[in-house]
């Protein structure tokens, strides 16, 4: 289980307390310079402290939306029956409210090839931030990065994914966008903080499951809201 | 699909019309019998219709908790997991709103066979309604029956067991409490009016799961309620 802890603005505190010293230091003795030197390296050793605890304070939010019936695609692979409301979440507060606290994505190869260009993610996609994407192998030529959007493959497993993704998320969230099998890796391995579950308003019957292969799991239900287009917005907490 | 109409007092009409002249007929000429014969028959009809149209519009609600993962219970076939709120949830206001509106409950088999003893859905079961059981055969004795709670065994199927527990409900409404087999047979059939889906505040990881051999089924959002201890509470309309 990770420290949970309340988030206080970390990275100013740091930025505050590595602050070059004022005065001037070219008549000390050598006793005030030996005294310099060793609160130097306590306020190095704070700064350090503080990206680490800013590092265990980001939270890692993995969100998707299902069927009442629980799949993330239909039979065929495809979410479109899930997003009828496409262009009301995009504008939804909830989404705007994504973008601002997400400081990197996360996300499955399968999910990341989806886009038919990967050059793609840099002039459109929704989150202008750094993307992490879980795989065994990078892809032969590098995407295009740009417009705050940077591309790391990361290939030493999930949990130096979510290492790598808090280190550039900073003092932001990492949302984890999909797919399934990564949410599930996230659960099994207990590096879920957030779980948001959107509940679509359809069955359908067939395809593939969201929550397969994970363990018996209490949850803390932090939030329900329902958006336009019958859409339920589900926020629980691992416990 | 199911004529839905907006719901009335049709009992009240139908006793109002089916109220015996209230004057003296001895005088009457053959005319005067012969108009009030026919009045009678007309109002008779008018009595069946009204009866034909409270059946088509008692509402068929069918209910049940599942986990996040959709399971309505865990791998030993124990739904304690989703019930840990168990008392609040009896005294909660959509119980009692459910046992206020509730004419008749539909339950399958094994669900009634979860009593240790038949005799004491008399004594002690929270529904104080006609209990229709969907079976292939009926026990060998016939449960206790009494305090409200009589027991019909309907052998013909699950649309002739919804035709029973209407016409037993009167204008009041048909809850089907479960279990998850009964359930599916009535949206493959068509006969749900209103899902009304709990979701615990828990992921199970194996077990039952609700929703399994059914087709993909556009539904209407008609309410989201969060309830105590992280229950939230989903109502859909099959469209």
């Amino acid at each position: 289980m990770m420290i949970r802890l309340h988030r206080s603005p970390s990275s100013s505190m740091a930025r505050l307390i590595g602050q070059p010293d004022l005065c001037s230091v070219s008549n000390w003795t050598s006793r005030e310079n030996q005294l310099h030197n060793r609160s130097s390296r306590a306020t190095e050793q704070l700064v350090a402290l503080c990206k680490w605890l800013e590092m265990r304070m980001t939270k890692l939010i993995a969100g998707t939306t299902i069927s009442l019936d629980g799949f993330t695609a239909d039979a065929k692979g495809s979410p479109a029956a899930l997003y009828a409301d496409f262009a009301e979440l995009q504008q939804s507060e909830a989404m705007q409210h994504a973008y601002r606290t997400t400081g990197a994505v996360i996300m499955g190869r399968r999910s990341f090839d989806m886009a038919e260009d990967p050059d793609s993610y840099a002039e459109d996609y929704e989150f202008r931030t750094p993307l992490i994407i879980v795989t065994a192998k990078p892809p032969a030529k590098h995407p295009k990065e740009g417009n705050g959007v940077s591309i790391i493959f990361a290939t030493s497993g999930v949990a130096d994914a979510v290492r790598q993704a808090k280190q550039a998320a900073g003092d932001r969230d990492v949302t984890c966008v999909g797919g399934g099998m990564l949410i599930q890796s996230l659960l099994r391995e207990s590096l879920v903080d957030e779980l948001q579950i959107d509940i679509a308003p359809v069955i359908l019957g067939s395809g593939l499951r969201l929550f397969e292969n994970v363990d018996q799991r209490k949850l803390k239900l932090t939030s329900a809201t329902s958006l336009a287009g019958g859409r339920t917005s589900l926020v629980y907490e691992p416990l």
